[in-house]
């Protein structure tokens, strides 16, 4: 019924390999309907930003060829007024193929291609499909291949991505910067291997992570400048045939002026196609984030555990109920999608490394796949840490009692006796308090041979975090 | 402009954290609410299998508290004909919350928990949020928890969307199987460290593929069973509390009823629930079938190298223009696709094994996680099986001449005159075949001391694709 | 200096490339030496249970060709008796190629030829490197490959490691059913998300464990069958040149004799050849264990965190003092190195996965990486639950006090409330309890509207670790 | 009889924990006797360059220790002195607790305090054990931490054992650059997705391989810098409890000297304690190196297969015969030992990073693992890149006419007339040459429409390697 229904409104299109109905509808054409029908998979489409990006190498393609006199300035001027309407956000739904497709991303690139030409037949008076008026391949793709467009729109839409993963990532060091300072004040005990060890205030802890996540920004910065340098005029084999000597420079100049990224000519166009390192080092980066977030988010919800049976330390803002069975329960949430997300990244960074290993000679087919994950992930980290910042990090309460009732019974408090009557009579009286349930203040008064007022002046948690011996 | 023509059109529901405007045409209510406020991480929503696990599990709850007399029957009828109607395909865009969520998927349970009471409610003749009439969480989730249901509703998904892939895996296996009896005849030369090898007939080694299939497949299968075990009915963290003692033995029957699978009832209720340990070796099964589907279709990608720089023993079927600049240009763009795929698959299954370890206590939370990656791997292999099985390898031809041409040139056909003259004496032979390019044939007529003919009759190729000696 | 003293004291070798110069008392060949020289990698040597496993071969193939009258009895008695004695502990030092060699592992394989060839020529009288006496390929690999060799030797190896690790899974199981009925009476809060749940009893929780490392330790028995599936007398490419056709059976019969190992012939030798999938499932399952023994070990640090700063519900028998500088710190060491061995088996996995997927036609040719890190997984897996046990598990003890303070203590007792007041209702009482810092049971007596003796009657701790409604 | 003998000859020693007897040649003492009881794991010890790093610590430590009068000068200098014997190589084999340890490496740490001790001991004439004269916790450790000793071992050992890398990649870099000029001239048929594509010069393709490596080495260095900030005299949790104030500078300034490698003071001691991120950033740098190694060397496979059945445009320098028994086989060895040595680079990166995730609080106690897998993975990429350079890329040999017969036989001439005729026209051309065999110059002669001259003009491989357009 439907599929009657469906072929009843198509249009016939043809490339080098036939013809082929696609619905009449469609600004997609042959090339796209085919790889709908080879590559029914997850219904997972290109990521936007990718899809952005491989328009503005359109865009930008189709100026420089224009100005170039390769392309008639009318043709030039349709195809460029076809871009700017996809990038100010009509035909989206026209970007059809699933992310698990044709090796390159070829029927990304032709669905890219096809879309583009007959939407400007369209502004040009002619109908969808009249490759006579615009070509898909000879006009919209003049001077280009799948294996330079596809990796330097992998490369634009990594620039585009990164940088709110970079901000959110320092938006959340500030918040935990902030936290810091305010609770400079609050003596807690250390706690190692989860274990009582010497105190520490729980501004110095926060510091620690605002320092962990400015590393793990700068990291995603400092990979990204490489991501800049595109292999675009390459053409089918980084060697440039078929595209103009002077086209190179001048896509580099236009995606520069359309992006604001700062772009750069490769240095060299072979190692820019057959290399997918770029991306691996911009996923590594992101990875690093992961496993800060993991520790970070895991420190958060440790330190909130609780109210009654756990370390109760910090209070998280209640964003939902936490159970559907036990009322009033109120659960890390945020932290927990944190988490999730964080291993997700993990989970698709080791698939891109994998992909990226798995290229051959002058071409690494398997960019679909990286571009989709690198944007995902890219993605889901800012979404999440903003999301996380907002809504739990902001809004965390430090419990100072709690805080300071733990500082006083930490047996580690024994430490700051070692250097004065050694490490192994120190230990002698941990193993006491642990046996009897007596405080290292207590015994140190009566049994290390210091006298009491100096036991307790040497025992002030408050004056073990900071540097110095007793 | 569009919020507030939204909010113009709102309801007000509660939860317990207080009450929230929901769109007056969702039929979920104030947690998924929340939820979406919460969670801007993706876009990318539950996967329908585990909508639909998630559903079952609410339709035989019902049932079973109905029978019961736990709930009144009319609400029972109600709730389990709304769960029915989502089942049957109606309000599938009312499960909106995030994949990255709450720990332990409290969100998408609590939407499934409003939908169907909101929808119950309408069909008790009520209005949508009339929780008097049917709650979530006291009627719609009546001895039911977070924690007992969404690890039944992932072990349902994940029994229902592996079978299609075990399947899909034999369907290659057949196609491969196939292949090997009709190419049984055609000899080749084998390849080991991408060298000349001892001949092999071309149905010997798609043979080896064919048992590879299999393999894969019986290893998932046998990683299934285990997924039946249920530990529905043990509530908030296993010990049953505020589920009926009946109830847990009843879901599994009423459970078993509605998907037809092997369900039992998990002899540790506590494991069931702190565990995701059987969702990694489902993941893990799968991620041997894409080792294997990488390096089979890796095989293909080689051997259909070409068609004039290439091995070209395969010839694969054409299925797209496979180049947007090198006209006639075709790909093994099934191939490819399948082994992105692999590699999915793979990063995939790493984030669930790494998110099945950052469990603790009564519960493991990541489980949103794991279900959608989970759900998704199976999907995708399922698919990109059969899609590489129907549009490559059950049309792969094989160039029986190409085929012939290298077995009679491997200079490892020398391998069978060493029972003869001993291994040194025939590496002579190679070397010098090697170094002046003459072939093993005649090298070893001349001076293997063995005579002519008796040389020319070791080295027959096809005699030497059977097991014996000289 | 160095160099020249062991110059003077070498001897002349010779292979198909020329001569080389051995150390005199060496063992080993040219073949070895030109490994030695090849691949100064990491100092790593193979696995003993790998060097067993290949002897194992030359064995039961000395006896076999012995059998068959293809080697001279006189000459299968010295190859064999010299197999023997390695077996039985001798001349380990000489098996020195490192971990990361040639693709297949020829050169360790031409080792062990060397080895057993040279010390043949010993055991008949000859001198060392008399390959007229005993030729490394000839005789000692007459009928065999590095192809069928390697990989039946990689099974046997896993069939010897992997028991031991089911065996020392199966303790721990033991050990924690044990303290499982033990702890049986002694009550406790649940905890998910890290938060207050519902009592569950210790023995409840921790039977738990119990499951898991069963259920772990049957995937990892389960996964050992095809392994037990060997290719030998597949030779070359998995035709069997060169080999005798009754080869193959005897020699599975005679090392079934060698191992007890349960062994039989591959149906199809050429997948038994090509593919690496069943140390895949087994490191697949390795990794299964390895996840849980990162969730159990990370719940026994959770609950034995403290003294007096953590959970404190279980006490860990103290091992070793835990810190350099803080005197009288005890740390849940053993619990920590076996996170430590689980995140390496997981890495491992990672690596032994990827290589698999790295194969090539007739063969994968990394299989000394797989070997390696299979052996190494497993026997510092078995190794490291064995010590944990002992050193751990078994000594537990339980804080009845501290569980008992909590299971009061949780707000999440309201939940017994909820199916007589509804869980809104009793949200509210968990919300007060939190405000005010009052019990849930004061609150539920006063303002349950369910009176204080039935709201007490309800509330009882211990009574909630059973199934059933208030 | 062993236990026995090795009982007789021991010496009581002390810890806290109580007495132990330790091999009375033993310079370690009773926690690293603990310490060898608890963890018989792997039998792998730590790496040299980690045991250095320690070392060196404990030289800089009792440096400055002494300068500030804290140790006395005569202690001081014994404990240098110790050290100092270690780092010029004696006493290695007394550092032998298991990878595979306790939590944060205390045992390993005072595996060192021990080791020094006890010799400094002997240097002052005391003997081994007599803690009164030197002590491993007052005298060796004072003012020290595992918390802060370990972590910074870690810094120093990774700034030692990275540079070497960096070099080993630019060393291969510069081998394929200069093949790169040496085979500029070389015309060859470049391929995409294994199949024909444009033409492309060999050194055009190589010089890709070099850029790569560059680009890996530059990556791996610039991880470095921030693995040179130290958080020595953080102590226990980072806040420097029993330093003095002025140690941490100083320390910096003295390992500064020792190591010569480019050393700061953590901007925040309390990251430096709790995060191994600036490890996992190395190890993913690395990473990206062995992505790239996997690539490049399978490209040199690919094209060094052969001789007679693979693509044969590379000639690899033999190194070793390649098989057991196929006579004058030569294989890719190196490139196969490069394979698996970044096959585990990537599982041992996988394990790091999944290692650093699981941290809490003031402490990561996963180090150990890190530490050895770091170095691990850094020296043997060192050490394969160098060997591979040496034995197979500097030896490469092109094949010059192999490369010119595919450059004049692939398909994807046609391309260079698709500006002249058309895409839809060119692909014509190439479906005629694969239906009939004919060449696409000879089809194109006749049926482009160009004429024949032009045609060939516009075919010719050589200026296809530029770039323009027809």
């Amino acid at each position: 019924m439907k599929r009657k229904a469906r072929a009843a409104r198509t249009r016939l299109e043809r490339d080098t390999m036939g013809e082929l109905a696609v619905p009449a509808d469609a600004l997609y054409g042959a090339q796209t309907a085919r790889a709908l029908e080879n590559f029914p998979i997850s219904g997972l489409r290109p990521h936007p930003a990718f899809v952005d990006a491989t328009v503005r190498v359109k865009l930008a393609a189709a100026r420089v060829n224009g100005r170039l006199r390769l392309l008639p300035a009318r043709k030039a001027k349709a195809i460029a007024a076809a871009a700017e309407e996809v990038l100010a956000g009509r035909w989206r739904d026209q970007f059809v193929v699933d992310v698990y497709q044709a090796g390159a991303g070829t029927s990304h690139h032709m669905n890219v291609n096809e879309v583009l030409a007959n939407r400007a037949c369209e502004l040009l008076g002619g109908r969808r499909g009249d490759a006579k008026l615009v070509h898909p391949n000879d006009d919209v793709n003049l001077g280009q291949s799948t294996n330079d467009v596809v990796p330097t729109a992998m490369r634009l839409a990594a620039l585009e991505l990164a940088p709110p993963v970079v901000e959110a990532l320092q938006g959340l060091a500030d918040t935990f910067q902030q936290k810091a300072e305010d609770w400079d004040g609050i003596v807690k005990s250390g706690r190692t291997h989860l274990n009582d060890a010497t105190p520490i205030r729980l501004g110095q802890e926060v510091s620690g992570w605002a320092a962990a996540l400015r590393a793990a920004a700068a990291r995603l910065l400092n990979a990204l400048p490489e991501a800049g340098a595109l292999g675009i005029g390459g053409t089918a084999v980084g060697t440039g045939l078929n595209a103009d000597p002077r086209y190179p420079a001048l896509m580099v100049e236009e995606l520069s002026k359309l992006t604001g990224a700062p772009l750069v000519l490769a240095p060299n166009p072979f190692y820019a196609m057959q290399s997918l390192a770029p991306f691996v080092a911009i996923s590594g980066a992101l990875r690093g984030s992961a496993v800060e977030l993991l520790r970070l988010g895991g420190d958060v919800r440790l330190l909130g555990s609780g109210p009654n049976t756990g370390l109760g330390e910090l209070r998280l803002p209640p964003v939902q109920p936490g159970s559907s069975i036990m009322p009033g329960k109120v659960n890390p949430s945020m932290a927990e999608m944190l988490a999730m997300v964080s291993y997700q990244v993990i989970g698709l960074d080791a698939a891109v490394a994998a992909a990226a290993s798995g290229g051959q000679l002058e071409l690494n087919v398997m960019m679909p796949l990286v571009a989709f994950d690198l944007c995902h992930a890219l993605g889901i980290t800012a979404a999440a840490v903003r999301a996380f910042d907002e809504r739990c990090a902001q809004g965390l309460e430090a419990d100072e009692a709690r805080c300071r009732h733990y500082a006083e019974r930490t047996v580690s408090l024994a430490t700051a006796l070692a250097p004065r009557i050694g490490y192994a009579a120190a230990a002698e009286i941990v193993k006491a308090s642990v046996r009897t349930g007596r405080s290292i203040v207590d015994l140190a008064e009566e049994g290390s041979g210091l006298g009491a007022a100096e036991a307790r002046r040497i025992l002030d948690p408050a004056k073990l975090t900071r540097p110095g011996r007793a």
